[in-house]
């Protein structure tokens, strides 16, 4: 490990592509144990380089120290849990069918090197050491992120912390690349060793990646998180305490001044809930403007709020995203339209239906909970859905919450749609365009999945199969749950794999 | 449940997924023990119109009636399978992760209403009643079924079966429907509630399928089985033991009359093994003419064992396909082409490396294992390779399966390519075009994945939670293995869901 190390790892595609197919052997035969220890080594220089890390990305991104410092932490915990999934060993799906019929032992492989594209918003926790990058890790494939035009200094920082850990870990650095620039996407997400892609970003960008990777003479998996339009649901009896509803409703909404894909964009409240829809009013007018995260995002806040604000049926309760933006990121205004379901749904305004980043929301009133029913399976798939509701509000939360769980990832009760916690029982995805694949997790434990596909060994010699695959006829093989004919086990003797 | 009934089922595009679509609440909601009740109910109403369903299928394919006598019996065996799958519940993935950061609780849910495109070669395993439909119908995801033109009939006795079954278990017949015809098949893939696309048959109309499912508003997955070009490795040490290696060998490339996509298309010798390649040629000379499935297949395999024939560096060591045939779908001779390893990898041999049904293989003569090592993973990846070996071969052996661990999605020792035993620890997949989603697999329990979706419940009250997500702090819901914070138990009760 020198120094010239610390500023390696970023290249043009061919070689930094080239680099990583040459590590992904090494990854995927150095074993459970130390490649655990790899991510948690990882987590600890993220840590001890926290305070350089900080300052980058707080002076890029405009975002509070204090909230990068705490997703600093998020990131190095999303390692550590990383490096727990892989001792576990569950992930593997070690099956064995033995005889009569004969011996068939399936388990799960890596894919090979991968692509991953960051978030703007989100510079450690989806950014270079985020979570794609800790799955795929944890899955052993080699990582090439694409390096984020809106934070380049924070990813070669983060580049160069994971690189020289890999290193002192006994790995090859080359466990982590990086290349940059819109064309070096390109060719990235085309090259034949990349074997899947991880994305958080736009639909526009985030589809057009899809399309080339459906259009690859050999298509690869491509697992995009692109936009989504949350809905928070304020059921009636709850709509009359507002001081209880208000907080996790402010909270989803203006949160990181807006820009998580988490935030409630569309608040349903009942028609006659105007001493809600005045509190929030008052709430957001009082609330600061952020600076957001990059320049044209600010751009789009202006030009986003201010043509939804003039479309038919639609009513500015608060706000002026046009006005008041002196900087080229802001400070911006919150800004709270409202609207009605039949204005929602209106084919004119398909714009209210889309994702805008920034502090920014659209109130919707509903006449009825039959009415909600009709709206809420008429929306876009998205990420999470919120509903907020009393005891007394009980006997109608069920077709709410069951319509809900058909258009959302994660239902959540009474809290900020906002929060995600990071993990095992963590879903953070959804239909289309939440999610360009709905049966994969962005975050949380089962995230490793998606960098590994089966592979079945069928007769062989035990001599020559792997060691999670061996084991004594009657037994899990020690520190792995196993299903064996059939029966799940998770009896282990307790050692270390 | 009335005689009309037992016609039913097929219709145009817009009536069947409506059908499926309102169907598939009830699915979803029955809950498993019914659900698995419905697959038994299948197998059993299956087996008793055996005699039937034989003797049609057998007209249309010109497959042995025997031979379809036991495929009725495995896919009734299959849909059992799914049974016990969906009882034993772990295919819920159900989790829960508690205090003290908050509760979240994840399991997976159906898609929808999917698509199902049979194959040509197994009129009931891969047909209407088949693996995908075995494995969806288990998931609750309703079934629409585009009619095999190669055997109409035998999808519709079939599909009569199975809606006379689920009816006769008190659920709708529209659990499964059929669409027939080129067009309707576009219709179906494109058409907005359906959730997923299960496919096995030729590449160039998967490829195009696949490419209209990933083109569409909102993309869904297509599960696609295409081709495969599998290969067969016989080590130096077992070469030298013909009559040992060459029942396998011929099992694989002339099951079916080589019409199974686990052919061993690609036999490796050694450049030095005569004796077995004399010994492969008298046998194959002397084997039966089979019928292929159907003119089409026939047509393919006159003109591409011809076309292969005469591609430089190619002897023909047995046989000619362009002769003999006098129906329209043969009896056809099976072909052995010979070629080296720089023949088969010659830039203008490319249909040397595609799949060609009927009773035809290329023998492979390779100078050493060395070279082997470089011409497999210059090959398309493929469902199956097998590798036949003494003991004397194990220390060479070790680079060769990890080698073909890479290419293929099952790996087979000294067994032959062509057997699939369906059960837990079944992977049939692979990479492209082998399979255009190599996560995941078309046969065995883990085939249940492809029709679910993780959803996650954040901080629900217990009243409205689903059963299978409730249960005390300390332990599993009864009868379902669950992840309770990170810990995986299979503890139950033993009480039936």
């Amino acid at each position: 490990m020198t120094h010239t190390d610390r500023c390696g790892g970023l290249g043009d595609v061919t070689d930094v592509v080239e680099r990583a197919r040459r590590a992904a052997p090494v990854l995927a035969g150095m074993g459970r144990a130390r490649r655990a220890q790899m991510l948690e080594t990882m987590a600890g220089h993220l840590e001890q380089a926290r305070a350089e890390l900080v300052a980058t990305a707080a002076a890029e991104t405009a975002l509070d120290a204090a909230v990068l410092d705490a997703e600093v932490t998020r990131t190095a915990d999303q390692l550590r849990m990383f490096a727990d999934v892989v001792r576990e060993g569950s992930f593997l799906e070690t099956t064995i069918d033995t005889a009569p019929s004969g011996d068939v032992r399936r388990w799960l492989l890596p894919l090979g090197p991968v692509a991953v594209f960051g978030a703007s918003n989100f510079p450690f926790a989806y950014g270079v050491a985020g979570g794609d990058t800790a799955s795929a890790l944890a899955a052993a494939c080699p990582v090439v992120v694409k390096e984020h035009p809106s934070h380049p200094r924070t990813c070669r920082a983060v580049l160069a912390v994971l690189r020289s850990a890999a290193a002192s870990a006994g790995v090859t650095p080359d466990a982590i690349g990086m290349v940059s620039g819109f064309q070096a996407g390109v060719e990235l997400v085309t090259h034949p060793d990349i074997a899947a892609v991880g994305f958080t970003g736009s639909v526009a960008g985030g589809r057009a990646l899809f399309d080339l990777c459906a259009a690859r003479a050999v298509p690869i998996p491509f697992y995009g998180e692109l936009g989504s339009v949350n809905p928070a649901v304020v059921l009636p009896h709850a709509a009359r305490e507002p001081e209880t509803v208000i907080e996790p409703l402010l909270t989803s909404m203006l949160t990181r001044g807006g820009q998580v894909c988490t935030k409630a964009g569309l608040v349903f409240v009942p028609a006659d809930a105007e001493p809600l829809v005045d509190r929030l009013r008052q709430r957001i007018a009082t609330a600061p403007h952020p600076l957001l995260l990059n320049a044209s995002i600010a751009a789009a806040y202006r030009a986003g709020t201010a043509k939804r604000a003039v479309l038919d049926g639609v009513e500015v309760l608060c706000g002026d995203g046009s006005a008041a933006a002196t900087g080229e990121r802001g400070p911006v205004p919150p800004v709270l339209l409202g609207t009605s379901v039949s204005g929602l749904l209106d084919e004119g305004n398909a714009e209210l239906r889309e994702e805008c980043f920034g502090p920014y929301a659209v109130l919707v009133r509903y006449d009825s909970v039959a009415e909600l029913l009709t709206a809420l399976p008429a929306l876009p798939s998205s990420l999470v859905a919120g509903v907020y509701a009393t005891d007394d509000d009980l006997p109608q939360a069920r077709d709410v919450l069951t319509t809900l769980v058909h258009r959302a990832g994660r239902v959540v009760w009474n809290q900020p749609t906002s929060g995600l916690r990071v993990g095992w029982a963590t879903h953070h995805g959804g239909g289309y365009p939440a999610s360009t694949a709905a049966s994969t997790t962005s975050v949380g434990a089962f995230a490793i999945r998606r960098w590994l596909r089966p592979s079945a060994l069928q007769n062989w010699p035990a001599a020559l199969l792997p060691d999670e695959l061996r084991g004594a006829d009657s037994g899990a093989r020690p520190g792995l749950p196993v299903r064996r004919d059939g029966r799940l086990s998770t009896e282990t003797t307790g050692h270390e794999p």
